[in-house]
């Protein structure tokens, strides 16, 4: 909405109110999805009185909650009907098939809210408050939702991945897919090169969901599991590559260059290790998504961070990784980035 | 942030990302207040380091949170430290006299978000899921807190609203404050005319918060208070003018009618009534602040709603005024709206 950038506008506290209250958002979105508004407004024609049907829901309560909508550019109103946005077409309407709805269950899930009502003493401590090891504690049930619910989220950053590991190459390759989660990176190499076996590494009940997703993709043959943690885990290979996904931002340098250490011991010579992070530039406040992501990490985790290329560069080497390259995903705030052992 | 109105720009969820995860700006927000940040930055040098020391924070916390804060465009960050925007200096630093942080103690209070947990239900039923008459229930407690934090927001906005009242109009006049709260407005138009007689009306826990604003003002002697509900006491008069600020929102038209009709017989033939309104434009998506704001009545409210001028006007009428005038406030949200008896 409005800011202060243009300085020949007048000062108003419409940021600071807008930045209180940008908890509605959440909610309305939320609520947006669960009533299904965005088919209803997908199919037309866009009046009050058909979405009230088509959700079952007042009058009153669509009228308003669509004009919020609109206010936050997630909706278009034209001669008082509500349409889509270029935005709401493409991934919230469900007869979309890039529609991503479902992270909604994760993002704006109550339990992954709850820990910032203690925002306040998190900064003071400078840790998460959840117990343990927070977000990352061993089998915590989040991760199940993570993987049921973000895989349309991180489905368009498959195909990109998988030619970035492969690099045009066939023929047999044992992949592991470190916190395979969603199980979509390996899946994605697997049908890329038909020939690659991949084994997916993740606690047992979140497994169960990516196996579930390579049967779906028919690569359940090609699939195996290797239930537990990364740390704790023998890893087996020598593997041709290692897919270590949304994964590194969740500890310190310290204990990430001990993983990639590990990582590095299991491929063979030459072979490929790539991230997927969310990497901002070096002035941590840029792009936005990437940026804002540190906060996730600071609520969630002891010690994570959304790291630079040039720290995540420094973990590689001193694991004794080479040919440390970036590879920014188009129109997606992610960011691959591959060594070679 | 980014959106997708520039039509050439590629999409991506990152408006569907931001707006999931927007309940992290009123955290963070709510957050950085609390922990003084805001006054640590503009006493400099804006390092993490010495922004920590002052805020008895950690430095990781005081590092993510702040870079948080220029993400979401509340603080800039320049050659690694960090410094206010021109609103932050304005409105968040406490050693700014139009600061007011202290509207976060109300806007984010965990009582006003909670309701936000069940807006689908809302939305579906058309009216608030709070017990009874939701934030109208007779003395609900939220407007003592309303009174106490909120002050700072309202204060710019008595000066013009005396202003339009008192029309240059000096002499002995008697003013009625309905739902005073605070009472800045009729403390406002007792200091700008030396021989006006103000009495307030509110349920008594919050007219002490408005006799309390009156004493510090030096206008105590000319500060009457009228406890009860505006619906239920006698409004005694006659009145040269009548306030109903912040008021008629939480109702319906024909509610609003009735009590219109009520101030009506309270006034002096040419008296006027005044209301202080956030009124969105005829598409009710426009401005995003008084739009935005119905969404808030239909959480907290059976079957309030931020009324165009359009509505008010006929409320106004239906209700025996005349000369209906919308005066829009410079540099905020509100809008003045008078009509005559």
């Amino acid at each position: 909405m409005q800011t202060d950038r243009a300085t020949s506008a007048p000062l108003t506290p419409t940021v600071v109110f807008e930045n209180l209250q940008a908890f509605q958002r959440t909610a309305a979105l939320k609520a947006a999805i669960e009533l299904d508004v965005f088919r209803a407004v997908g199919q037309g024609p866009g009046d009050v009185a058909s979405i009230a049907r088509h959700t079952h829901a007042s009058e009153r309560g669509i009228r308003i909650l669509c004009d919020y909508l609109v206010v936050i550019e997630l909706l278009q109103k034209v001669d008082g009907r509500y349409q889509h946005t270029p935005s709401s077409a493409a991934f919230l309407d469900p007869s979309s098939p890039n529609c991503l709805a479902s992270i909604a269950g994760f993002l704006s899930n109550p339990a992954l809210r709850e820990p910032y009502e203690h925002l306040t003493d998190i900064v003071r401590s400078g840790r998460t408050a959840l117990p343990g090891e927070g977000s990352v504690e061993p089998e915590n049930p989040i991760w199940v939702l993570f993987a049921q619910s973000m895989a349309p989220m991180m489905a368009p950053l498959a195909g990109p991945l998988g030619r970035v590991v492969l690099d045009g190459r066939g023929g047999p390759m044992k992949v592991l897919d470190i916190a395979a989660g969603h199980g979509l990176f390996g899946i994605e190499v697997a049908k890329q090169n038909a020939q690659a076996h991949v084994t997916g590494l993740d606690w047992a009940p979140v497994l169960r969901v990516a196996v579930e997703n390579a049967r779906k993709a028919g690569v359940q043959d090609r699939y195996e599991m290797l239930p537990g943690s990364a740390f704790g885990v023998d890893f087996g290979g020598p593997y041709d590559a290692v897919l270590l996904t949304n994964f590194l931002h969740h500890f310190d340098a310290e204990t990430c260059v001990a993983l990639l250490n590990k990582v590095r011991a299991s491929l063979k010579p030459g072979g490929c290790a790539a991230t997927l992070e969310f990497v901002p530039n070096e002035d941590r406040v840029s792009p936005p998504m990437p940026a804002a992501f540190s906060m996730t990490m600071l609520v969630t985790t002891p010690a994570g961070d959304a790291y630079t290329f040039r720290e995540l560069a420094d973990m590689y080497t001193r694991a004794g990784f080479t040919n440390i390259t970036a590879h920014p995903v188009p129109m997606s705030p992610h960011t691959i980035v591959t060594g070679r052992a």
